[in-house]
C-alpha cells in the first residue's frame, strides 16, 4: 500500500466543482473513476480544495492509497490517457502515508481576472469575468492592503458555512492591470467558503468608486456578509499555486 | 447607403472558418444572420481575412453597406446582444464608400502558440498546439530570420490555393518563449492559404532539431510545398492585428 499524490489541472467552465455529487460531472468523479478503470481498485481521492462549479486550476492537490505496483510517478501519464482534455494530470508522486491535503501548513495562491474594457473578447469569456465599466486599479489595491495579515474573515464566508474559524492569515494580496484585464492575485494560509470571490466582487465595487477603499477596514470589523460587496462570478477564479513551507519538492506555481 | 466597417473577435474553435457555407456555423454566416435580424436587410459582409476552421481572431475586420439611420459606432453594441458569446464586435465605424478590406495596403499580424511542457494543460487547450517534446527557440528563431523579407513563398502554400502571386513580404518574425509557451508572431503584408501554420510547423521540426535553421533558406528556392515542414494544427493560430499605414484611425493591435 502507497499514498500518491496528483496534481491535477482543471478548466472548471463544464463541471459541477471539485466534490463528488451523483449524477452530475465533478472533477473528483472524474478522477475516481479513471483510477478505478487504471488501476482496478475502488478509489475515493481526497482533495486539497474544493473548488466551486466553475472554478479552474492549474494544481489542485488529491491524494488516494493504493495497492498498484505502477510507479507512482507514471501514474500521471496513464491517467491522462483515460481523462477527458479538461482535466489533466500535471504531475504524480508517492508521498508519506500520513500526508493529508488538507491538514498540512500550506499557501495558496488564487488569481481572478476581471476583463475590463469596452466589448468582451470571446478567447477571455472562459477564464475571465467581464465587465466594461471603468474600474480603478489604485483604489482596488489601496483597498486590498486593508485585508493582508491575520484577521476574522466572516464577513467574506459565505452564509451557511460551517467551519471551526473564521480567522484566516492572508499573505499578500495585489491588483494588477495586464492589458485589458485586471488581476485580483491573492495568497493565504486557506480561505473560506466564497472568500476570493468575496473579495473580488468587494474589490470591484471599490474600483467603480461605490466604496471608498477605506470602508473595507469597516466591512472587515462588522463580520456581516451583508456588509461586504457581492461574490464575483466562478469563472474569473483559477487556484495558481499551492506550496508547503516544509517540502519545496511539492511546490507547484505558474 | 453607407458603407460600415466591423473589427471582429472571435473564438474559433466551434465555427468551420469564417467563409459562408451552408448548414455549418460560419463566422461570415453569424454575422450576416445578426445583421439581417438587426437591420431587415439582406447582408452580405465582406471579411478582410477568412480564417480557416478553428482559427481565432481578435480584430478581424468586415465590410458591409447598408441603409440603416442607426449610427455606424452604435451597431457594435446592438449587434453584439444578438451575436453568440464566442463572436463580439469590437468596434463599428463609418468609411468611405470605396474603402475595401482586402484591396488595400494593410498589415496583418498572427500569433501562433505552442504549449511545450510536459502534460496538456487544460485552460490553454482552446488557444495553443500542445507539444511535450522540446522545442530550442534560439535555433527556431535564427530559421526565422530566414523568411524575413520579400519572397516567394510557394513552398508554404497548400497545394491547389489559388491566387495570383505567390510573393509576400514578410515585415517580422519573432520565436519567444512566455512561461510554457512559445510564441512566433509575424507581421506581413498578406498570407497565403495555410502559410503561417506552415511556417509554424516548418519551425517547430527545426526547433526540435529534425531540420537545421539554414534549411529553411532551401525549403524557399525550392518553390516546393512537399520541402517544407507539416501544416501546424489550427488551433494555435489566431490574427491578433490589423493596421493601415494610411489610416492610424482603423489601427486595432494587441
Amino acid at each position: 500500500m502507497k499514498r500518491v499524490m496528483l496534481v491535477v489541472a482543471y478548466d472548471g467552465t463544464d463541471y459541477h466543482g471539485w466534490q463528488f455529487q451523483p449524477g452530475v460531472p465533478t472533477i473528483e468523479g472524474e478522477l475516481n473513476k479513471a483510477l478505478r478503470e487504471l488501476l482496478g481498485e475502488e478509489i475515493s481521492v481526497i482533495g486539497a480544495s474544493r473548488t466551486d462549479s466553475g472554478v479552474h486550476a492549474f494544481c489542485n492537490v488529491a491524494v488516494f492509497d493504493t495497492d498498484t505496483r505502477i510507479p507512482a510517478e507514471k501514474l500521471s501519464y496513464a491517467l491522462n490517457q483515460r481523462l477527458p482534455e479538461d482535466i489533466k494530470i500535471q504531475r504524480s508522486m508517492e508521498v508519506a502515508g500520513n500526508f493529508h491535503p488538507r491538514h498540512c501548513n500550506s499557501k495558496k495562491t488564487y488569481e481572478y481576472r476581471i476583463l475590463n474594457c469596452e466589448f468582451p473578447l470571446p478567447t477571455k469569456r472562459r477564464y475571465s469575468h467581464f465587465t466594461y465599466v471603468h474600474l480603478d486599479v489604485e483604489r482596488m489595491q489601496k483597498a486590498a492592503d486593508y485585508l493582508v495579515g491575520e484577521h476574522d474573515f466572516k464577513s467574506f464566508c459565505a452564509v451557511g458555512a460551517v467551519t471551526e474559524t473564521t480567522v484566516r492569515t492572508i499573505y499578500t494580496l495585489s491588483v494588477e492591470r495586464q492589458d485589458r484585464e485586471i488581476v485580483i492575485r491573492v495568497c493565504g494560509n486557506g480561505f473560506l467558503y466564497n472568500m476570493v470571490r468575496i473579495i473580488a466582487g468587494t474589490l470591484m465595487e471599490v474600483g467603480r468608486g461605490n466604496y471608498a477603499p477605506e470602508k473595507v477596514k469597516d466591512i472587515l470589523v462588522s463580520e456581516d456578509r451583508a456588509a461586504a460587496g457581492p461574490t464575483a462570478p466562478a469563472c474569473g477564479l483559477t487556484l495558481v499555486a499551492y506550496e508547503w513551507p516544509d517540502g519545496a519538492e511539492f511546490n507547484y506555481s505558474f
